[in-house]
C-alpha cells in the first residue's frame, strides 16, 4: 500500500548522502499520508546504499507499523508527535548534518544573519533544552517531539514559517509540505548554521539581520506576494 | 535572438555548481551585449541540473524582458543597475556562495592580505550597508544596485579593478568584462574570503599586504605592463 | 594462509581513503584471528591504489611476521600491544585523520558534547601524554601501546565502550571488534572530534551532554536493552 | 629534448589539481636536470585541463628559455634561484593551496606541533619577510628566491631537511630530490598548515612538538637508519 508514498521517502531519504548531510546511517526521513494518517519513514540502521524503497516503513500516528519488514526508524516516535502537532506539515528529516549539529551540541539558537536565513526561515532556528533525566528515562524520543512541541508553542512559533530545529546536545530536525521540501529545508539549515559559524568569527559584535531584511526575502519566496521563481 | 549570448551565459551560469558556488538555485549570471542594450539571464528559481541555454532570458536596460518563457532571475534590476553605471563591465554574477556570503553577514568588507587577493582584486573587497527600510520596501532589487554604484562612486573605486562587492547581511556580486570572467572574479572572491578568514584566526593582529606588493602583482596581471601569462 | 583475514583486512584498509581519513599512506589496519594469535596488518608505506589483499602482512603477538613478502607497518608493535592487553577488541586502526589528529596535537581529550558521540562512544575520548625520552628512543612503538593500555587501566576504561585513544602530538588508534568495525570507529572519532571543534568555537562556555543523555544514547545502541537498528 | 623530463614534470603538475593545491593556474612545479643544468617548467597561465607535456618550457640557471612554444611561469626567476643555491634538490613548486597561504597571508612560520609535520619536515616551516620596496620594483621574482636561500642560510636551516617555506603575504613555495618529491612536500605542508591551524583553536596554549619526538619521527623516515617503508 501507499506504493508512491514510499517511493519518495526513499528518494528523498537518499538525497541525505548526496548533499553530505549524513554519515552511515545518522539520518532519516518521514512523509505522511494525511487522508490515512500513514507515514513512511526509513527502517532503522539499514545503509543508505542497501536502501530500497520496499524497505520503507509504514506507521500510524499511534506509532504502530502498519506494514514492512523491517523496525521503522528509532527516532519514530517524534517523527509521530510532529506530525499530530503540525498540522501543515508532510515531512520530517533527522540528521547529525555536521554544522547544524554543531551548533545543537553548543546550545544556540542560530541568528538571522542574513537573507540566506531568511529566504527559507523566518527569525531564528531556535534550540531547544535538553530533556531531564525522566523524559530521557521515560519515552525518550515521544518526549522528544513533545518538547520540540511545546517549545514552539511557547515561543509562538509558526512550524510552517520555522521549519526546523535544534535538539540541545542532540541534532536538528526539519520539516516541510513533503519529504522532498523537509530535505530541503535540512539542506539550507546546514549552510546557514556553517555561515553564521564564520560569520561570528569574521565579526563577534555581529548582530542579526534587521527585521525588515528579514521579512523581505521571506515575503518575496512565500505567501500571497511572492515573486521569487516562475509562480504557481 | 542573440543565440550566441544565451549560449555562453548558460555555460557561465553552469560554472557556478562546478565550483561549488551555489547550493539548489542560489546563484545567477548574465552578460550584456552592449550594442543593443539587452542581456541574457538565467530564468528565476530554476535548477541547474534542469537548465539549458533556451532557458535564459533577454532582458534590455529598462530591465523589461524582450524574450524567453520564463521570468528573469529576481535580483534583475540589480544587474540592470550595475551595467548602466559600470560602461565597462560585461557580465554580472550573484551567488551566496559560503565564505563570501559569511563576510557579508559579518559586515565587514575583505581586506587584502596576500597576492591571490592582489591578483585579481586592487584592494579591499568593499563591504556596502544594508539598505534601509524604505530603501527595501520600495523596489529593494533596483535600489541594491544604485547603492553598489553610489558607494563604488563615494570611494572612488572603479568597477574594472574592484570586481566584487559585499552586500550587508546578503552577499556578493562579482563583475568583469563577460559572464566568464565574472565568474572567475566570484571564485576568486571566494578563495580570498576563505584565506582572510583564516588568517585573521591564525593571527587576530594580521595587517593588509604592504601597498607596494598589492600594485606588483595587480600590474604584473593587469594594464600595459603586465607580463602574466601568455601576452595577446 | 588466514585469506579470508587478509581479505577482510584489505578491505578495512581501502575504507580509509574511501572515508578521507588518510593522506598518502599515512595509516594501517589490522585484525587479529584470536585462535591463532596472528593478525593480518597493511604493509609499510604501499600505496592505497597498489595495495592487494596478498599484500597483507601476516604478524604473530611477538610482533614477528610470519608471512608476507613487505615489512609490515611500522606501527605494528603499538597493535600487538592493543591486541594483548584488550583481549575483546578485534581490530586496529591507526590514521592521521585531520581534526583527530587536530585535537591529539592540541593534547586534548575529546569532550562527549552531543549523542552524536555518546551513540558511540562511552564518555570522552582520553588524550594520552607523550612519550619520554627514553619511552620513544627504546622501542618507541611498543610503548606506545604500553602507554595506552597503562593509560586505560588507570583511568578504569573499558575499551569496547571507549573504542578510541588520541596520542599527544601524534595521532588517534580506533579500535572494534573487528578491522571493519575498528575503521567504523575512527570514522567515528573524526566526525566527533570535527563537531567538538566547531562546537566549542560556537560556545566558548559548553559543557559535556548530561550524563543520562549520554547514558541513553550508548545504552540504546549498545548492550542487552539496545533497540536501535534490526536487533541480532 | 629532455622528453622524459617534461613528461615527470607535466604529470608532477597534473598532481596539483588531483590534490586540491590549485584553484585555475595558480602553481607551477618543475624539475632540473642537473647534469645539462636546464629545467622544465610549467607554461606561465595555461589551465590545468588543456595543459600537455610537449607545452613544459625549458630553462637554463640563468632563466633563460631554451625550449618551448611558450613563456615559462611568471615564477621562473624564484625557481632558478632555489636551484642555483640548494643543490640537493630537484623539483620546486610554488602553490596558492588554502591553508598554507593563510599562514603566509598571517606572516606566521607553522609550528611542529605533532608527528604529521616532524615525518617531512625537520623543526618549523619558516614563513620569511615581504620584500622590501626596492625588491619589489627591481627582479621581483629573482628577489624572492634570493630572499628564501639568504634566510634558509642565516637560520641555518638545511633545505632538504626543511623542504618548504612560507612567502609574507604570498603563499608557499615547496622542493624535494625531483619535481614528484616536491608535490608531495606541498601536499604534505597543507595538511600540516590545516591541523596546526584547527590545533591551535582547540588549545590556545598549545606547545609544539617536544624535540625528541620530533627527532624520532624524523628520522624514522629519513636517513641512514630510517626503517619505515620497504627499505631501498
Amino acid at each position: 500500500m501507499l506504493e508512491e508514498l514510499k517511493k519518495r521517502v526513499y528518494e528523498a531519504n537518499m538525497l541525505l548522502p548526496k548533499y553530505g548531510l549524513v554519515t552511515f546511517t545518522w539520518g532519516n526521513v518521514s512523509e505522511i499520508d494525511r487522508e490515512s494518517g500513514i507515514f513512511a519513514i526509513k527502517p532503522s540502521g539499514v545503509e543508505y546504499d542497501k536502501l530500497t524503497p520496499e524497505d520503507m516503513v509504514l506507521v500510524d500516528l499511534n506509532g504502530n507499523k502498519v506494514e514492512g519488514k523491517y523496525n521503522p526508524s528509532s527516532d519514530t516516535a517524534t517523527h509521530v508527535e510532529l506530525y499530530k502537532a503540525f498540522k501543515d506539515i508532510g515531512g520530517v528529516v533527522h540528521t547529525h548534518s555536521s554544522y547544524a549539529t554543531s551548533w545543537a551540541q553548543a546550545g544556540r539558537s542560530i541568528p538571522c544573519y542574513g537573507t540566506t536565513h531568511a529566504d527559507y526561515i523566518y527569525g531564528e532556528v531556535p534550540c531547544v533544552r535538553c530533556l531531564t533525566k525522566d523524559e530521557i528515562e521515560d519515552a525518550y524520543e515521544e518526549n522528544t517531539g513533545k518538547l520540540i512541541v511545546s517549545e514552539f508553542n511557547a515561543r509562538n512559533l509558526d512550524p510552517v514559517a520555522v521549519p526546523a530545529v535544534l535538539c540541545k546536545n542532540h541534532g536538528p530536525f526539519a520539516w516541510g509540505k513533503d519529504a522532498h521540501e523537509a530535505v530541503h529545508n535540512a539542506v539550507v539549515l546546514e549552510e546557514v548554521g556553517k555561515m553564521a559559524y564564520r560569520a561570528e568569527t569574521i565579526n563577534p559584535r555581529i548582530q542579526p539581520a534587521p527585521q525588515e531584511l528579514q521579512d523581505k526575502h521571506y515575503y518575496r519566496k512565500h505567501g500571497a506576494n511572492a515573486y521569487y521563481g516562475q509562480g504557481k
